[in-house]
């Protein structure tokens, strides 16, 4: 099996220290020892999401905590204002279907970011109870205005239920600023620890709703989290070894600083877009509302996914993420989360550079490359 | 942190070779490779629980499992004849009412197993569904008869729902010979892997029944495992380690054989039980039928929890588990499931032995260790 590079938006690579983390022996997950690597977690996790609200820790995808988001929240008949324009947006719209709510989805075209005015006409014309959000859209690249949609959502005093789950730990959560009242991340993205593992945050006010709510679900209740969570625990066994990794890869964000991480995700962010305007390419994403995490990019007429990040994948043992659903084969996405750094970058953008050459585009090598030393020049 | 020896139900001690499994470097989950260990996993699984259904690989605690069997399957208003008699009968209960469905419960003495013709009786009197067991009841250290409960839950062309959480790989599970309809594992028990997969095969029957239900949950919908996992994919992001770790797992469990090591489990079994006996300790779930993964034993009079598993675990370093909701204080339990072996069993018995002494027991030392050597003597 041929190791290749993740250029992905997760799962990440991980660190040795995570790695090794997840090898130590396994304790009772019952134990003061435990509780004690729990409540660092929690604590360490509440900083990077900016809140002071109650954290959950629920094993299982991303996705889990979503789920458990509306499942705690809603019952049948409730309309909830449902922000697409990306696969996951619309993963929000499914779920409030499956538990029989009515989604009022506010349909953002692919590639462009919401305008929070149209947030604001669609709570008028509904009782919504809840606006979703997802904050950085991965199958687009799109990093939504958080913050605007907030200001909105408590204009309508409806909750604010955001997935952050490919931004936090990459760039700026401020989950209580911005009046997030259930935020959702996921393990295995900037946080970079193994898939697994979501985290769910709960302000006062969707507790209130919560505990007026009779949840249509047990494994995902929000409400049995955060009664064990006051015992310092968890309501299920908990993956005992993905949490050793949680652990080591929080103190790795911590030694980092999140300051200076986020500065980091900007800076590759920035590189990537320039290095492969240079090469010619057309990026998919509204630049003005580029995800910071992860670059989508056109695919160039004339070329295949195939031709792209088939070639990256055999030439040079690097796996980039292709488009989904409706632009599938018409962009190929750069993930440039979590550990990324310039080393890995440099060598990535030259190897795209290489395959977009063979592939017979007009391209002047280094061209590229050397729009992204200009990014890292100027810092 | 004082390193404990595990010997409660889970989690269990893992093997170097499955930790260091996990130290494995991240792979993307949507790859020809992962989608190889997925497959390799799949078809270890139907090996041990002796099917030839569907098998789901789910990221999440084992009750994750359990709730995606009854969210799959139930419809508002829908009878499930539940076998109670422990904390994890319950659970199957509480999960009945979370999705408005009628618990029909058939209750057991605490301790006790299931006699199949109450089972019989409950179903004659309902137009129940489904009917739901757990084979190995962990809270009482009870095996119920789950050949006889299938039969009778075929007679009545009712589902038959089975968490064999705490059974499979220890004991047998023959989940198509005795009709389980779906039947539910957990990693870190006796497959001897970290907690956080639940494992779940379904019948053409249930997913007759799937087929016909609009469940209420998303992330636990078995539908959408089985489309995905007709394309030998998970439907969310699964947790890539943990699956690292279960291959691990499962390729040393073919190397012992799966008759070697339930016979293996039943000898630590028989010497447990033989040597508390001989200790004067009286065990707590009827012997007939005892579980081969977990004892149960009452506290003698006159000692509290904390003179048995509080000095176990301060002197000798060994946690072993204690009773849960009616029987808190009144039992502890013992977990040999896994890999424990001679050695492992002998030490935890000796230390044992010491203990009641010390705590004044009238005891002779070396009497119970005695009795589990003979067991071993005639293998």
């Amino acid at each position: 099996m041929r190791r290749m590079k993740l250029m992905i938006p997760g799962p990440v690579e991980l660190s040795p220290e995570v790695l090794l983390a997840m090898a130590r022996p396994m304790m009772g997950h019952r134990t003061p020892d435990f509780e004690a690597i729990l409540e660092e977690c929690w604590s360490g996790l509440k900083e990077i999401f900016q809140t002071k609200n109650d954290m959950l820790l629920i094993t299982g995808s991303g996705t889990a905590g979503m789920d458990a988001a509306i499942a705690s929240t809603i019952k049948e008949g409730d309309e909830y204002v449902c922000i697409t324009g990306g696969k996951f947006g619309e993963r929000f719209v499914e779920m409030v279907k499956a538990y029989g709510g009515v989604p009022r989805e506010v349909k953002v075209e692919w590639g462009r970011a919401v305008d929070p005015a149209e947030v604001d006409k669609a709570l008028s014309q509904s009782k919504a109870k809840a606006v979703t959000l997802t904050h950085n859209e991965t199958s687009t690249g799109v990093l939504h205005d958080a913050e605007a949609v907030g200001k909105v959502a408590k204009k309508h005093g409806a909750l604010f239920i955001m997935d952050a789950i490919t931004s936090i730990g990459g760039d700026y959560v401020k989950a209580d600023e911005w009046g997030v009242d259930i935020c959702i991340a996921g393990s295995q993205k900037c946080l970079v620890s193994p898939p697994g593992l979501a985290m769910v945050s709960v302000s006062p006010k969707a507790w209130e709703v919560i505990g007026k709510n009779k949840t249509r679900n047990y494994y995902l209740n929000l409400a049995s989290y955060k009664k064990s969570m006051e015992k310092k625990t968890t309501p299920f066994t908990p993956s005992v070894t993905l949490i050793y990794g949680l652990q080591a890869a929080l103190r790795a964000i911590k030694e980092e600083g999140l300051e200076n991480r986020i500065k980091r995700h900007r800076l590759m962010a920035r590189a990537t877009r320039e290095a492969v305007k240079a090469m010619g390419l057309e990026l998919y994403a509204d630049e003005g509302h580029a995800s910071n995490t992860v670059t989508s990019i056109k695919i160039p007429q004339g070329l295949t996914d195939e031709d792209v990040r088939g070639k990256m994948k055999k030439e040079h043992g690097i796996l980039l993420a292709g488009g989904q659903d409706q632009i599938k084969g018409k962009i190929f996405r750069i993930g440039h989360m979590g550990n990324v750094e310039y080393l890995d970058l440099m060598s990535v953008l030259s190897a795209l550079e290489l395959t977009l050459k063979k592939a017979g585009r007009d391209i002047e090598l280094g061209s590229g490359l050397g729009a992204a030393q200009r990014v890292f020049l100027q810092g």
